[in-house]
């Protein structure tokens, strides 16, 4: 087999075989391809796409390239949640307790993550004595216990996706549905997931801008998941403003919190319901969507998901009385208003932008070196569709430094208002399963 | 600039300026921009194509990466002719005496070539004492004394070329019209062309098979020369059979010699008069297609063009009178007759597998370090159209070895009859100007 002519057949719009996606696959990985070649078949695969059975392929040769976890010790069926991404999204940290509450095992392996704000593990510590450096039988252990446990990425899961993710990093090839798709489902099927939850963002916020295109990729994904024996659902939400109103990384614990008592925005609360009602779902802890929702608002109401949530903590050395006293969270010295310039009715928020201006206050990190300020963010005081008076907070900055006026310039930037009314962007889009 | 940039840019179907093709151009021959950059962008210039602005900067960028040769102390218009290759085509070594002999300067930069016979140095090598080595002063000398010299290749012609089709060689990226014409362009403009005559070839036994790929390439030539103020006019020609019907070193001198005298095969000698014609009008030494085309019949037939070669020969070392004596040539020790096994007419000989039994007799180099056998090679005594009766003669066979099993195998594949009769093929399908 020569490389040269598998990247002609593909060019040529042929399909690979499994045989020559593992021989590509195992040979970029142990360095026996070139760079050269492969990125040569990264923009021929963006150009001629890929059939249903290249990507299942191409997502389990990525899988077995590296280490796999191995949660058979964990009782019932691991459901993983992924979201392809966006700003202020909460998600993670209220579903983790909301779904364990209902008995839905959640061995949620997490990182620290460039972008606006922190990674999920990020978020956690901003709860004093929270930590996730366990051991793996520790790990397990307290997954069958609570339901619930998190620990720092380990081992060397799927080094094909990350030598391919740099290369088409640098090489115009990351926009290549069948490549994303498989990207993301390796690293979810690596991790151990046996069935699987995804959140793709669509709008201007979002890594996919398009509605089409989101709703391509999750088609992608979900058929990637059913052929590999994997249960997959997948959802397309609104990433065309901040979701919820906080923005930062002890700003979203404290939301999180709120949603999980039943207090949270409406647009976290019902996105974390309907993602929550297929993990719940896929876990058969319920039989039907309904019933499995029904669960989830009970816990919300009954105190149990927050239980859920302090027990966790404390398994994982954190102080829970953070839960019921969220002024314990990190805390920023001031507090600014953005208001408002003149009357009207918040017609965009571009999540984009309203990303960077968290990062100006150091919610994010920019490169792997840089250090996370826990405490500074946003707080969305309006959103989409809401009116507005003139001198009303449209955002409280939480800094700790008192210049912000790079950072208030970018948000008035962000916020575009409108003299005329303006719907609510719709939540959710469409389902596929 | 970044290449990445670059990269998307053509991904997406839009037109590189001029300054940011110099620049990836500078970049990949100096080494700062790496393969695998490069070799994504050969794949999406592969998928998108380029505009005839974008082939014409690329072959002056490919020109500009190294040395140049200057060939104004050269009287007259430098016309070069180049052919994209095929199987037994002795034009080079007819053209370079015949358009001499009336007045157009051929200052010849040749190689030596892979293939199934050698190059035109390889070959002109078969006339003992003949030698390329010659100093570029002397060179332009000869040129402008007797408007004929061959030189071996010198200087750092073209680096960005080489580099990127060693490069497209391996990433089934040379398939692609634009970066073809604008390789073979770059050439001959580094070599010093004022003007150039492409013959492009068509059928099973060339680079291009299909007719309309080959009016492409043409066209794409001829704009890129004339809108770099290089005269370019091209034909698309036969090679659905070996042209003439030599193919081997001293068998193709011979045949030169004798299309030189007016007695060579038709079709070399009608495409060596077409070729020349307008090598001539490009050198403004006729008015008209038809009167370059009766001054070449007229050197052909009155001695001159012989004789131009012969000066050619000695001044550079070689024994001219092999022209009058054709036997001082190398010789090979044995010959074998390929019989016909039925009778019938030559419906096809596939160009390429003839090549193949003359490298398996030794004409010719597979890698650069092998020899070539000078002596050996093959006779072609039928042409498509022809009829043979079964015993006659197909092919003589030219070896050194008395073992051709291997070889008459390969040619009974290559010839194919056919019980009724059949038309010889068109030798010119058009001329592109």
């Amino acid at each position: 087999m020569r490389m040269v002519d598998l990247i002609e057949k593909k060019r040529n719009g042929k399909e690979l075989t499994k045989q020559e996606i593992q021989y590509l696959i195992k040979g970029y990985t142990n360095g026996e391809i070139p760079d050269y070649q492969m990125s040569a078949l990264m923009m021929a695969i963006y150009f001629q796409g890929m059939t249903d059975a290249e990507r299942a392929e191409l997502t389990m040769a990525m899988v077995e390239s590296g280490d796999t976890i191995d949660l058979k010790a964990i009782e019932g069926i691991k459901v993983d949640k992924h979201s392809t991404g966006g700003v202020g999204d909460t998600t993670t940290l209220v579903l983790g307790p909301l779904v364990a509450s209902v008995g839905v095992p959640v061995a949620k392996m997490s990182g620290r993550g460039l972008g606006h704000t922190g990674g999920t593990i990020d978020k956690l510590e901003a709860i004093p004595g929270f930590h996730v450096e366990i051991e793996s039988k520790q790990f397990i252990e307290l997954v069958n216990k609570n339901k619930l446990a998190v620990v720092g990425q380990s081992g060397n899961l799927t080094p094909a996706d990350k030598k391919l993710y740099a290369l088409r990093d640098v090489t115009a090839t990351v926009d290549s549905i069948p490549l994303i798709a498989s990207s993301i489902m390796s690293k979810k099927i690596a991790a151990g997931a046996d069935a699987i939850v995804l959140d793709v963002k669509t709008g201007a916020g979002a890594f996919m801008k398009d509605l089409n295109d989101s709703k391509d990729l999750a088609k992608a994904m979900v058929d990637i998941g059913n052929q590999v024996g994997r249960r997959t659902m997948a959802i397309i939400s609104d990433m065309s403003q901040p979701l919820g109103y906080a923005i930062g990384n002890a700003l979203e614990v404290k939301e999180a919190i709120d949603t999980l008592n039943g207090k949270g925005p409406k647009d976290l609360e019902e996105l974390c319901l309907t993602l929550g009602s297929y993990m719940v779902l896929l876990a058969e802890k319920a039989d039907s969507l309904d019933e499995a929702r029904s669960k989830l608002i009970e816990v919300m109401h009954n105190g149990k998901a927050i239980e859920t949530l302090k027990v966790f903590l404390e398994a994982q050395g954190g102080d829970s009385t953070v839960v019921d006293n969220p002024d314990k969270l990190p805390k920023a010295t001031y507090t600014f208003e953005l208001e408002a310039q003149e009357d009207g009715y918040v017609a965009e928020i571009i999540a984009d932008s309203v990303g960077t201006a968290a990062m100006l206050l150091g919610a994010g990190r920019a490169t792997k070196e840089s250090t996370i300020d826990l405490a500074v963010g946003l707080v969305l005081n309006k959103k989409i569709g809401d009116g507005v008076t003139k001198g009303e907070s449209l955002v409280t900055i939480h800094s700790n430094s008192e210049q912000v006026e790079s950072v208030k310039q970018k948000l008035y930037e962000s916020i575009v208002l409108s003299s005329t009314s303006v719907p609510a962007p719709t939540l959710i889009y469409a389902t596929i399963d």
